[in-house]
């Protein structure tokens, strides 16, 4: 049996990760591979009790250093308990953000910078990475158009942040892409879901093929 | 306005901190102190979230790095919204266990090490120290008696390991009163309360005559 592979969905609020994630999914199965589908925060039961502290604070909300604890630890939770078993035994794990999402939120917009994100990373999940991160990259008013279709425009305590705070997520999104060169793709997503489905695909077949 | 100082109270399960805490913030209280009683993991509607997450966890248990962050996070959000404020408000903070508590029985006992710990409690909290840390020493078997006595000897998470792992936390603390010999003062508490509570005062009551 060979190892699974690890393939995360980024970008910003409104760019069709979570509903290209589960396309993706659905064609993978249809190549006969075994997926699991999860997401960020959350995926466990420990990681989800965690995600609702993130996104909906008790108190005045957190400041940004234990906002970025709460996901560093949902994170370990994530891999220790269902990613790195997933992928020993075959699987596909297909995530609907991972560790780039904090680096871009809390590192760049946040103000706590990249080395400090990668190495919360380091300590709390041994710095794992996807194999492939797929980076979805929209305009600004895709997003916005996206984003009051959604659940009658509400948001989260992360999501309903100012403009120039989401303006400086798309930008380190961008820097990431460009230090981790070799397993992020950028994927223009302002297209339906359909066509950024089958952009997807091109880049994702290849790997299928191989595993089979 | 003199800035506040900022006891903290260490010791393992049974030890007699959270009684011995709340005699010590009366008898400040008595000598006109501007005193805040809180605890760890809690004193903020934030951190006590965080609290009965570690102490009663969803799913299968926290790995040791993700109680780590969890712990570290809790701390963040309670130095930044309470400790601090009230320091700069001149008021005495007296606390239930601090970071040394994560030093004992994540790093240590836990075995993630002293470095990883501190280094965590520099990202959430700059660092920051007691004044002055009360190490509270007791016996195994005074221990047991106390906690017997309490909620009829219901544990939590923690508090509910095996002695290997209370032995192991009782020499990190011991190990870390070495390494912070100049804040750490280590107070026999085997004896009755009200004994132990003057023992205390002896070490806290010329920081008290110094600050009227």
């Amino acid at each position: 049996m060979t190892p699974g592979r690890f393939i995360a969905f980024e970008g910003g609020e409104g760019a069709g990760k979570s509903t290209q994630a589960r396309l993706l999914a659905d064609r993978l199965r249809d190549a006969a591979i075994d997926v699991v589908m999860t997401r960020e925060p959350g995926g466990t039961p420990g990681a989800e009790a965690i995600r609702t502290l993130l996104l909906d604070p008790p108190g005045e909300g957190w400041g940004a250093r234990a906002e970025a604890l709460l996901f560093a630890a949902a994170r370990a939770d994530h891999v220790e308990r269902l990613i790195r078993p997933s992928l020993a035994a075959g699987k596909w794990v297909v995530c609907d953000r991972f560790v780039d999402s904090s680096r871009a939120y809390q590192g760049g917009a946040g103000g706590l910078g990249d080395t400090a994100i990668v190495g919360l990373h380091g300590f709390g999940s041994e710095g794992l990475r996807p194999d492939l991160t797929l980076l979805l990259q929209v305009s600004a008013a895709s997003a916005s158009t996206r984003l009051a279709q959604r659940d009658g425009g509400r948001s989260d305590a992360i999501g309903g942040r100012d403009a120039a705070y989401h303006a400086a997520v798309a930008s380190s999104f961008a820097e990431i892409a460009e230090i981790e060169p070799t397993t992020t793709v950028q994927i223009d997503a302002d297209a339906d879901a359909a066509t950024v489905a089958d952009r997807i695909w091109t880049v994702v077949a290849p790997l299928a093929e191989g595993s089979r």
